[in-house]
């Protein structure tokens, strides 16, 4: 498909790329940047033929593809180091939880307009690292590829056809409705998470006893969510902040009206949201978003 | 252990101390008051030597262990029936998830005052009924027993050993801890968990868009937790209440602070917050709640 691909920052996303470009013969010769050397150890024992970038030099102009999949708060710096060595030939993309500050970062650079079709493959985690890396990671997942005049529809599709090969489903998305659909459905729910066990931590402060030991009646499965990077969720937080203060916003006024239904035991209208939930889960199962399979927690 | 033991109501939590106790073989009989007839025929299926009360009837009085596994809010109606029937051989327990209210029914009568030990089992699932039980489903859980001056020794000694033959871990609390601990650990993260949930309802209604599709990145494991029993929780926020009110309290407090650091662009806040809660999963991991095993969604 391509003759050198090059992925920029080869954590738990760039090292699934990397594995299933191997396994899928995506390209002759693919080259990594990876600033880490844990990380570069770990990425060595994959396969042999992997090739090293120290930096981003002049052989960049050669990339027929260019994957970003750093902390997206690094873009700006790759950006200005890509620039002096960008070619025709390059196309590139990357796999950033927000959207729009990343068109906004492209929109500056004429070149960069022509050849960057941002995209967002649908397939987190809590662990980081290569070392979690797998090459099946994007299979039967979302994956959204951002919507451009500034594209020619060959390389639209060309970027279409990488993920499809690694195993994605494709959405095409303008920037500002994925960043709204993504505040509600992955930033809120961390957020909450991280919040939630902060709320905990409080607790334990206040009331000097321990609480932790009894998380298996829900908190456990929130402290997993809120495990996730750090660095990778304060970038997304502060790149897509507006969406996110909406939807923590509406949430509160949410959790305001369930209190008072609480006080006053507003009995039907409780259990309609209650019930309502139910029929959110059960589509989320249809559409294969998750299975039915219940979880009695860590013994099962 | 005993001669004659009685579950009344046999969903996911009685129909496993059923299954618990028939392989533990803690009673020479074990009788079972249940009122939907497609659980009893479920039950059934268990083992041929289950009898079943129709009704609470005279029958009780021969029982050496009653333990109380229905709806909370079924308690009255329940506590109405045995007051007739109760005498000095039984002991009852629960299995109910909040204990106030029921420390506060017991007081009212008596003969409960003596012969009744409340518990809670920490071993809930999002799902519901007997098709569900499991045998091992109480194996190195927590089963909060509660501290009474009105009990006797031997009596107390009774329901641990009951519990730890199923295979629970005890903890002796006082019902205000109880349901204060409980609020935070377990009532919180559901009662966030729907309105996660309804948030994206609410969503999907003001931006005529399917946004469920999109719920691997977060939305999908709240959705599991929002999907337990109805009634279960509409009992649990009715009865514990104020802790819970409290709870909220707090955590809209953290999420307002939250939204500030956001807006303000507060790196060293966020990142301490986002640290502190992988510490806390740590310590989860450590005390055995969960496992590390990471969550890459429904194919792994």
């Amino acid at each position: 498909m391509f003759n050198n691909i090059l992925i920029i920052g080869c954590g738990l996303i760039g090292s699934s790329i990397l594995r299933g470009s191997i396994n899928k013969k995506i390209s002759k010769n693919i080259y990594v940047v990876e600033k880490s050397k844990k990380n570069v150890s770990i990425i060595k024992k994959i396969d042999k033929k992997i090739k090293f970038l120290k930096n981003i030099n002049h052989k960049v102009s050669n990339m027929d593809l260019i994957i970003l999949s750093t902390h997206m708060s690094e873009y700006y710096g790759i950006f200005k180091k890509l620039r002096r060595h960008l070619s025709s030939k390059n196309l590139i993309t990357d796999t950033g939880s927000t959207k729009r500050n990343i068109e906004n970062l492209i929109h500056k650079n004429q070149k960069l307009k022509k050849i960057f079709i941002p995209s967002h493959p649908i397939a987190g985690s809590e662990v980081s690292g290569p070392e979690f890396g797998n090459k099946n990671l994007f299979k039967d997942k979302w994956c959204i590829i951002l919507k451009s005049k500034n594209i020619s529809k060959k390389n639209v599709k060309k970027i279409e056809k990488f993920w499809r090969k690694l195993g994605s489903k494709i959405v095409f998305m303008n920037s500002v409705d994925h960043d709204k659909i993504f505040s509600i459905t992955s930033h809120l729910p961390h957020l909450i998470a991280y919040n939630l066990v902060k709320t905990a931590i409080d607790f334990q402060k206040i009331n000097k006893t321990n609480i932790i030991k009894y998380s298996a009646g829900g908190l456990r499965d929130f402290s997993r969510t809120a495990s996730s990077n750090e660095t990778m969720w304060r970038d997304i937080f502060f790149k897509n902040k507006d969406n996110i203060i909406y939807s923590i916003n509406i949430f509160i006024k949410n959790l305001n009206n369930f209190k008072r239904l609480i006080k006053n035991q507003n009995n039907k209208s409780i259990l309609k949201i209650l019930k309502n939930s139910k029929k959110v889960r059960k589509q989320i199962i249809e559409l294969k978003q998750d299975v039915s399979k219940p979880n009695f927690g860590r013994d099962s």
